[in-house]
């Protein structure tokens, strides 16, 4: 059974030690982060960009979804990383966010479109 | 205090249910996830675009602030959301991840610098 | 009928004329028009993200196919920008590229597969 | 001396016969090369991820200056690309944008600061 839960302070704390060790604080400016950020999306990006909605979903593709969760780490640690610089409680901004998707979309008007709320 | 552990399987349902009450499933596949993963990361560039590294550190920017907790939020949701329709243990992937970097990038070869693996 | 030549000088001495009128090469470190572009770069992303690879050919969408080049276009400036504060000589790195990728990609080795070159 | 001007008909012929010769035109379709670019946008950041400012001008570093300007002709071809197949008028449209720009962006109010146009 997958653990279910991300403890955010254990990633934070090896980040924290891994830079460190590193001597890499001077180049973790949030700045640098994003950019870094992007990157990984990139990557991401790549692996996706000639498979069709379908093959998207990498039936028996489990090379792929290696690739595909070894990106998804990486973006997730730069995530929680950016975040604990910048003293965002991320669990806080995620669950606003998806408390404010509910009032952007409303059932009754999003239903079966992929419209922008900005749009209604 | 706020709350360090992200509880991914009630992510997990809330962004299932918000997807199936607004008949979202078909725009859904792992392939549009992911541009649209591309997308927030871009909006997430835009905040930090034109600002120096010291700046970006966002000493008394709260307002600015707020914006980046609110991409890294959108970010999050869609690893969350991609993660789940492939069914890729996140807490595993990120670990396997971080004890991965810690091989490629040994202290006593990557210490002070922001060379990749590739290139020791 | 469409003009089907790229004017970079043009292009390279409106851009630097639009910067040095508003005080903006401060901001214009190659390294900050990279983060521009890919913000460019998600905003494509977002006007794609929900259509199918059909309704991506925008055949009746003519609104949606001047936002695309609209972004096109952003994007297209910080590559012209970015190429004249490095001296880089775009024509010259762009068919370098092109006659590479004729021998990454042969055709007796690529033919109707979106393999990368690196897994021949 | 460098080549000022793109010549887009004979970019646009090659990309054509390109895909033609590998049966490649089945990927491509707008949303996939949106993707692709991405991806290229994404490998352009990490080039600059870690420098500062300062380094980003690549003084001496002539071996990231070809990178660099390796990725800049693959998000050129990729734009070229998806204009030619939406019948997008690529010239057009950036001259319109840089129109728009000035427009947008009037001397008195943008003089110095980088807010967005929306921010005035």
């Amino acid at each position: 059974m997958p653990n279910k839960t991300l403890n955010l302070n254990d990633i934070e704390t090896f980040l924290r030690n891994f830079a460190a060790a590193r001597d890499w604080q001077q180049f973790h400016s949030p700045k640098n982060l994003v950019m870094a950020l992007s990157g990984e999306a990139g990557e991401l990006s790549e692996l996706f960009q000639w498979l069709s909605e379908d093959q998207s979903w990498l039936k028996d593709d489990t090379e792929t979804k290696k690739k595909v969760a070894n990106e998804l780490a990486d973006i997730l640690q730069y995530i929680v990383r950016i975040s604990d610089l910048l003293s965002i409680d991320l669990n806080d901004a995620l669950w606003k966010k998806l408390r404010r998707n509910e009032e952007k979309y409303p059932v009754e008007l999003s239903k079966g479109t992929a419209k922008k709320y900005t749009e209604f």
